[in-house]
């Protein structure tokens, strides 16, 4: 995985996550202001956006802007994105402003979801620090509690296997997608069977391997942190 | 939980679930064809679509029909539901045919997608047993595998706890959603942190727990199907 | 016709309606505050929702929600069963506080509109019930002004008949429906040549016949709500 | 009522109506082949829509397309338009073609249904008629079985008054909308008590009053279509 | 071309336009107040909705609001107008009030986007003249700059014409819009070619019968607008 | 200019378009087959679709598919796009297949619409290439006639300038956008004054400089295309 930060100029966090062939643009807006429902609690509010241009895939599919509507694997990602990463904000530490991410994955090669996650967390981190540096996050308090970093996992030909390419992914007997904290703890298990039900020895394998993978991810993660703004 | 069948006569299948509060009308529509895209292959198809009455809840939220979208959260449980009774179809057996799940909640206290799959199951079951009756679905082949059962846990004040309601499911620590077969093995498993991460001993101590659920609603669902249609 | 007070715990008002097969969940939810456009006016709003489960008929439709709109024969008995209620409510006495009527078919039969309208006033009784009992509705004046029920009344085969089931809806050669005041008075009349146009002395006779209906209806409704609450 | 038939000269049919201030623009496009619903049947199809421009009324009023969605008065009245045409249209006669009737309000002031019922009648028997000239309506067979008008009435300080302008419109105290055949029967009553409900004498008078009004647009029909083409 | 001015008695101001067989009703709504990004600015705003009725063509079009989405040729035009327009309007003597221009093409020959600014132009003087009579505009400034006119012109057999009808226009080679002030100065240029790409001096010669034509319509418009209103 | 072919790997043409600050992703995408109404023809079918990240521009702008619709401006630029590469293919070459260009601006600085252009011909022209290499493409005629490349010029403090970048592109007096062949001859003019009108002479002058601009990206364009596939 590589992680290229700034990689937009106009955006408080912009990262560009590749993972093998798959290439996630992810945007982190800072704004003051919280949604009507948060206003006057002191909190703020982080939410995320999933979306893949067109011809991301081997097929082009219909623009959903064009179509009038989201469709459900969209919605179900952007929720799985904004949930991970409040997992890991002080919303008191951020005030009443608001963060959006957005990711948008510009070629998909398998485990869009999980480098959209990994690359969201690095934005977030530069968004809020450059919110700190320009005043609009007062008070001194540590936003960010963690890092989150994710990654999928699957059982192909019985063998528990780390974040798989497309073409193998869709072989997977079982598909795990696993969020957790730098510390080490998760935030989200979501594993699926594709076919056959699985086990319990095989789901804690899963788990295992997940862990190590993540561990790796955020190793990543901190050094690209660890560079030059 | 109480599972009523034949609840509407219309429907080829027909479920009232009831869970404590919670109140989920499971209703399987069987008809001959099936999507353009699935033509020609010899196989059916099953699709799920979940939806709340506006007044299901203690607050009255605005009907998406009226909003013209389908909000987030219903299209994910949608796909939930949608996912957790194909792992038990033997498509190939179904053939050219397809059934609809509407799981509609008619009153809403915690748990209802988790309710939505386990009376979804029987609505199922009745409404293949109705296909094989009346010739639309031929060939003998047993058509469902195993069958399937959900239910949601969580962790409150650090211990683990079965199936919760609403006012009990906003304080859990971590809510976690199992669905498994029958015979006791995975078909998806969702576990969310809510505020703090989790361990994996407490992930197991949940796993541990759910399947103890399932096991019960199993007996319940075997329980009602065995009844005189 | 049977009248279930409480059906739901979670609603002001809420009531199940059946009337042959047909079975309509009525429901009022009473808010404080009015729409916009109503602020500052001393008036309350009272406005419904109808709308049917894909399979409450015999073969399943698509969801409003999903097709993104709502179907013109929706609206059109959304409008007559929010007119139908409007008509006996003094919107003073009402203060500036929103009921709003949503009347949800589960299994239809035939009549659904009017079994909506029947079962609407009796949840909306409730709801007032309810809001002068918790101090939302203030002032003491009578804000139900009289009761509505309403009946469809149809020519079959030349004879005027009673509110009929569906099968013979679709062969009737006039259709009409009557909502009429407790007192007696019309609300609204809406009658339809399907096929033949009708005379005067057919409308004539129609109207007497759907009199004696609500009368009787409007009976049922007092009983209903004479019971303990 | 002034009635200008060939208004435009792409349609089919075209009429102009004007009555009073209130003016409707009622247009007939016949095209070959049904809907998908009724291929093969032998039967045409007539359906109608209804729309005003935005600037039809005293106020502005948004339009529908850029709302992107039709309201539900809109709903209710191209429904009410496409049933009181279809009543004098005998299907088979029609043969598998279609006319859709467009009534756009250009200037509104009380009464836009019922001359848009009244003028789409004349625009639809150009359309026969150009349809039978030009072949595309074979076999001979007579397709208008009769003629239909309509016409609102309504209780104006306690009487029953013809066709009201909108300022006296909304002081009606009961709002009826009649839709005769040329030959005196009923096709469509609708009548709506506005504040206080009706009795039956007044419904009886304002059924009187209608069809004199209706007679007399029947008159005028007659002599519009009898001019030369 | 003809300039009916006072076509409808509602709105501000309101202009048939015809133009060969072109039809098209300019509405101008003068209203209080500003859209909410203008507000407290001191300054007006102006903007314009072009719209086709389903039958202005010679096949009929499906309604934009039932299709629930404006086409990209009805928002590209209605963008068009309003810039036309605004290039006229002094927003600061406007004050915070808003003009919306409703351009309704009634019947369609080819050249509807130049007819609707041509109109559109005369409905907004009339609009702004209301505005000062009745006090809606103070402060005594001038609030239209010039006037604007708007033509089409095209090469057919590789000679320039002014302003074809429709089926002339398809045969052309290169289309152009032109708008110009009464000033004889450039708005709005766009020149498209269909087929083969254009030269620069046939750019050139289009441009000066463009000015040729425009002169002529600022011409009628300054007659329509000296008769009495 | 910078342009970066095969940027991405699935899509038979990629083209990563860089001017100044502004980026945008151009990808062709080939399809056998066309749309409904051409099937038959023997001929093929061009079409864009142009759209902004949420972030690409200074403030964040709310994602088109999230809003439920396309804007006027996606709607407008999309158009222009397919217009202008239609302009240099022979459909009756490309035979029926279809062509979707997609052009995303991933970071937006002035001149988006002529940087997608200018890029979605070198994506073209890769897929058309593609299309010939595998045999989608028959017949062995030459698909482009021409090339085409886009600039923006502007009036700035009376001084025509070449493309501009967003600070000066709002302080332009003029603002327009011109589209030519390879060959120097002219697709598409659109020239709009933003404030004051402007004359004959500097729309001459506009137009000079534009064709400087536009031979130069020629040139980039054939020297990008002569590289090594």
């Amino acid at each position: 995985m590589t992680i290229t930060r700034h990689w937009s100029e106009n955006a408080e966090g912009s990262v560009l996550v590749e993972f093998g062939k798959t290439r996630v643009l992810c945007t982190a807006s800072l704004t003051e202001g919280v949604p009507r429902w948060k206003k006057g609690s002191g909190e703020g509010w982080v939410t995320a956006e999933y979306a893949m241009l067109p011809r991301a895939t081997n097929e082009r599919s219909p623009r959903e802007s064009v179509k009038g509507k989201i469709g459900g694997r969209t919605h179900e990602i952007s929720r799985l994105i904004g949930r991970a990463l409040r997992a890991v904000v002080d919303v008191t530490a951020l005030g009443e402003n608001t963060v959006v991410l957005d990711c948008d994955v510009l070629q998909a090669d398998g485990g869009t979801r999980t480098a959209a996650i990994t690359g969201a967390y690095v934005a977030l981190a530069d968004a809020v620090a450059w919110g700190e540096r320009h005043g609009a996050i007062k008070g001194g308090k540590q936003v960010l509690t963690d890092s989150v970093a994710a990654i999928s996992v699957g059982i192909i030909d019985g063998t528990p296997m780390l974040d798989l390419p497309y073409v193998e992914d869709v072989r997977a007997e079982t598909d795990m997608n696993v969020v957790t904290t730098g510390g080490g703890q998760f935030v989200e298990v979501q594993g699926t069977a594709e076919g056959v039900p699985f086990r319990r020895d095989e789901l804690d394998a899963l788990l295992d391997l997940a862990v190590v993978g993540t561990t790796e991810l955020t190793a990543i993660q901190r050094a690209a942190l660890a560079e030059e703004a």
